[in-house]
Parts: C-alpha cells; sequence; structure tokens
C-alpha cells in the first residue's frame, strides 16, 4: 500500500457506501435512500454477491471493491476443509452476479492473483484482506487523479453548469467519485454554477443518490426527468456533460447507464462538451468495441412498479436494458487516472492503455 | 352538427374519458389510472377548472373538450340573477386552468361566440351544450381523418415499429387518439409491429395511460424508459417516432411534452420519422415560433415524490418544464385533419392554416 497517494486532507470525500471491519463489510442500502439510512452487514462472499444482484451497492468502482472484500470475506470465514475450493467458488459467485461492469471482473482477477500465490489459508486470509482495502484506497486515489486531469483538460476560468446521469459520487466508488468527483473539483475551485442531475430512471439514482449526496456536501443541484436534458442544453448555459462508465472498450465506446448515449447526441447536437470519467480498471482492451458488450436487462417491474405501487399496468411488456452505449466518436475526453483520451478512437485508446 | 362526419362504425374508438350527461359531466381520474378507474361528476366551471389545473383530464383536445362542457355547464346551472356575468367568470375560470395547450383558448373562443350571440339564458344553455358537444364529436371526425391522411403520408407496405411520447390516445381526445390514432390505423392495417411507449416522466403519462390504452384494446405495446430512446432507435427497427402536439406555432414549431424535443433530435441522428399528430385547433398563427410561448413550469413535488413516497430529499431544487420546443427544421410532418405539412415552415403553414 506504500504505492497509494495518501488522500489530500482538504478534500472531502463525501459519503462512503462500504466499510471494511476486517471480519465484516458494511454496505449503505442504496436502495432505500434518500429516505433511510440503512446499513447491511454481511459476513461471507454469497451476501456481497447477492447485495450487488440486489443493487444494495452499485456503482461500477464500488462493485469492483465491494466483490474483492467478498473474496477477503470467504478467506476469512473459510471452513476447515478445502479452503481453495471456497474461495473459489466465491469468486465465481461474485463474478456471475452482474454482467457489464467490468470493474467487478477487473476487481475479481486481482483478489485470484494474489490467492493463486497463497500457500496456507492464514496467508490468504491476510493477503487477501490487504488486496481488497488496497483496491478501495487505490479507488479514492484514482478519483482525486481523474478530478485533476479533468480540471486541467476543461481550462475553465469562469462559474458554468454541467449536466450529469445515474450516480458517479462517493456512494458509488470507494469515495469522492468519478463523474461527480469533477463535479466536487469544479466546486471546490469556485468553478461550478449549477449541476443538473437527470433523475435517471429507472432506478432514480439521480434523484435518490446524486442529488443527495451533492446537497449533503453544500454542492449545487437541479434536479431534472430526464426528458428535460435536451430542453436544458437548449435554454440554460450548460458546456458539458459529464458521466461515469461501467466499462470502456478498446475503440473508445463507452458503455453506461442507460439514457447515457441519448445524452451524447443531445450534447453533439448542442455543442457541449460530453466527458466520460472512469478509473483505468474500467478499460477493458480485450474487448473490440461496445457492440461486443453483453448488455445487462434487467427485470420490467423496475419500470413497471415503485415499492409496490403499479405505474403501468401489470404484465405489460417492457425493454429494460440497464446500460447503453455510446460511440467514442460522440466523446470528447475521456479521463481517467492515467490521463485524458482526447476525441477517443483505438489509436488514443492503444496510447494510454495498450 | 350536420355538418360532423359519423365515426366509421368499423373503428374502435378506445376508452373515452369524458361523458356528457346534459347538468353534469363526468370525468376519468387519469391521476389514478391504471390502478383505479374512477370518474368525477362535476356540475360546474369551477370543478372542471380545477380538474384540468390537477390534471384529472389532460391531453391539449380533451382538456378543449371539457374546457367547452364546463362552459355550458355554467349556463345550465347559471342563477336567477346576471348569467352573463356568471358565463363570462366561468369562461375567465377555466382560461387560466392551463397555461400553454391552444386548444383550450380555441375552444373557449369558440364557446364564447355562442354565447354573445344568445339572447336569453334558456337559449345559451341549449346553444352552448349543442356547441360543447360539436367540439366533441369533430374531434373524434378529426382523430379519424389524421390517421387517414397520416397512412397516405406513410405509405407503408411492410409492418413497422414507432416510438411514441405521452399520450395521445383516446384518453387524451375526443376519442380514437391524435398520435395514437395513427397507431390505431396502423394497426387496423395490420402494418404495425410494436409501439414503444416512453413511460414519460414525471407524470408517466406512456406507463400510466398509453399502455393502459393500447393493451386494453389488444395493440402491441412495449414500455420503456425515457432515456432508452436512444438505444431503442440504434438497435431496434423503428421507422417513426409519432407525437402530439399542445400547440404549434406559424413557423411550424411544435411545443408538446417535455421530451419531445429530445425524441426529435434523437431520430434526426438515427435517420428516423418524426411525425406529429394534432387536429388544427392546436395550430397557432398568431404565434410566430416557439420561442414566444410561455412554458408552463409544475411543482418540484411531481419529480420528488410519487404518492407520497420520496424519489429525491426533500426540498431539493427541481426544474420541471411541462413542455419543450422542437423546432420545425426537427419535424418530417405535421398532420392534421386538412393535411399534412411536410418539412414544416411559415410558407406550408400558411398554405393549409393562412
Amino acid at each position: 500500500m506504500t504505492t497509494t497517494p495518501k488522500p489530500s486532507q482538504e478534500r472531502a470525500i463525501g459519503t462512503v457506501a462500504i466499510r471494511w471491519h476486517g471480519s465484516s463489510l458494511e454496505l449503505l442500502d442504496q436502495r432505500l435512500l434518500p429516505g433511510e439510512e440503512h446499513w447491511i452487514t454481511l459476513e461471507g462472499a454469497a451476501g456481497v454477491a447477492q447485495s450487488i444482484r440486489d443493487m444494495v451497492v452499485r456503482g461500477a468502482p464500488a462493485i469492483g471493491i465491494s466483490a474483492a472484500y467478498g473474496v477477503a470475506l470467504a478467506a476469512r470465514h473459510a471452513g476447515g476443509g478445502d479452503w481453495k475450493a471456497e474461495i473459489k467458488q466465491a469468486i465465481r459467485e461474485l463474478a456471475a452476479s452482474r454482467p457489464t461492469a467490468v470493474n467487478l471482473f477487473w476487481a475479481l482477477q486481482r483478489m485470484e492473483r494474489i490467492f493463486h500465490a497463497c500457500h496456507s489459508l492464514d496467508e490468504a486470509v491476510k493477503r487477501l484482506a490487504s488486496e481488497a482495502r488496497a483496491i478501495h484506497e487505490e479507488d479514492l486515489a484514482a478519483n482525486f487523479a481523474m478530478a485533476d486531469h479533468a480540471l486541467e483538460f476543461i481550462g475553465a476560468e469562469a462559474p458554468f453548469s454541467v449536466l450529469t446521469h445515474c450516480n458517479t459520487g462517493a456512494l458509488a466508488t470507494g469515495g469522492y467519485g468519478t463523474a461527480l468527483g469533477v463535479v466536487r473539483r469544479l466546486h471546490e475551485e469556485k468553478l461550478l454554477a449549477d449541476v443538473y442531475a437527470d433523475e435517471t430512471r429507472p432506478w432514480l439514482q439521480g434523484g435518490r443518490l446524486t442529488a443527495w449526496e451533492l446537497s449533503r456536501d453544500g454542492i449545487p443541484v437541479t434536479l431534472n426527468a430526464d426528458g428535460a436534458a435536451a430542453a436544458i442544453m437548449a435554454r440554460k448555459d450548460v458546456r458539458l456533460v459529464i458521466v461515469g462508465a461501467d466499462r470502456i472498450t478498446a475503440n473508445g465506446d463507452v458503455v453506461n447507464k442507460i439514457g447515457t448515449y441519448s445524452l451524447a447526441v443531445l450534447a453533439r447536437h448542442h455543442k457541449v462538451g460530453f466527458m466520460v470519467v472512469a478509473p483505468s480498471s474500467t478499460v477493458d482492451m480485450a474487448t473490440a468495441s461496445g457492440a461486443d458488450v453483453a448488455i445487462e436487462e434487467r427485470d420490467g417491474i423496475e419500470i413497471r412498479e415503485i415499492r409496490g405501487i403499479g405505474l403501468a399496468p401489470e404484465g405489460i411488456n417492457v425493454f429494460n436494458p440497464v446500460f447503453d452505449v455510446t460511440p467514442a466518436s460522440l466523446i470528447d475526453a475521456i479521463v481517467t487516472e492515467k490521463g485524458v483520451v482526447h476525441n477517443p478512437n483505438i489509436t488514443g485508446m492503444q496510447a494510454l492503455f495498450g
């Protein structure tokens, strides 16, 4: 962990939704926000996998971090029998929890490498916990680095407004945030006029999480229906759309929350910048383009109901893809902790991640 | 009423949300759909104005029809005193109920012309009721005519899918629907593969009304989050986006439900057709362009809550415009009962409506 830069003391990292206690993991149940702050305590990988599947924890970096802790828990609580088989099974179970976010697989691969190098359960318990903590702390450090790169790239001299989608803040990461980390940094530098937050149906991450997180930290935020984004770009002083990513492919295509692609088309039409901010663990150079990524589709009940209240006729057909693909050609900049890829394409991506 | 063509007997007009009983008006409370079919009985103009303001009834044509019946009720229940002042007051109150839909003002102007020609309360009671019924029946006839014009314009030979926004069906009109009337007609002609219905936040007209209305009538429908429209255009066989209008200005700009403008930009990007279907009573040749239209903004609670359940932190800033402006340049066709304006501009609009 000596490679991890210390977080700057002046930076408020926001409300982190992951707490590690060595023999248990606590997750802030993001399904109940903003109404209720309820923490779920987990002592095994199966519970962590279930929490990822059920979206107790969401956000690609937070999913990766949680899965890493899940492997550490599997070691910590391994029975007296075949501990290697138990940890392998835990990794398999965690890998199957969500199909699209690549940080999940990246984090599990890191954990697996450590696991394969361990000769005893004792060693595995210590080293897997240490690796999970490293993944968590490096994510936070990466968020600080991304915000620095983004600010330099933006080069703003006067306050302006941004529009964002989903939640990419402290709740979605190891702290501070990816796209919302840039928002926090703009606010620290007094360069932020307002943040328009798409409410982000169906899961309402914008209203439930982004608005909650930003207002809690005294950062301006205005919530809007997803359908109002185009009118906001036409009528308001929005200079930048800033989003996170669940996977970035070798050609610079970005897989992110459903609605992101729509914003990219709208931003180009309105001559508004479109910036993607994500840790390099999101980059998947082994996948050629967005067309090669399996897009998770979730149950239609997420659209038909809210907390048991019917919003549409029972049993009606629903098309509910969780992610969409934004082609690289609509993206002005991909910002990672390793630097910025401007007008991304395969060449630019290889230069930074090859 | 001899000028009103009889509705074709083969056409199912769908579930109409307005019932006239001579001395009372019943409105299907669209706020409670799809869970509950509750009719509200009104005996005066104040109640009708309140129902328009509270969105018991919505949809520009249905608002116009309801307001007309409201004036008829004002005459029917006028006291023994100054009946002219009472009716005038009713018209004023109805006109103030919603600011954007032009059919409301158009219908009230028709009612006002009749009112001014009346010499006695008896005459007013009869003629205002008759005029309101005519407005209702002419709207239904206009919907049939629009569907015919649209089908001819589309010229399809094989089934295809459409995407629609908000609710423009029997519930929003005097029956059959505007954009959804074209959908009904495509279905009658076996030219409809599927209808993707934007759920249409914040009021969820797509899920609560369009999906309910179409499934009730055996017409295929697939509900989607508004943010998924771009991905649907990229991935699915959608040939046409088809929407209604609350006001169409002299240059062919269209004021319609928030999110419409977004769809127009997305349709152009994906080379998908964009068609607006609305009765000529929606056309406002006295207003030069969409920039001159007052856009209603409603309370942020529509975004922050659903049936009392918090979807965002209490008191958070919300930008909640009800409508947006789609510039004529993004519209392929405006269809009214008088005919089609192809690639609308001031010249084309004047040719049909001048």
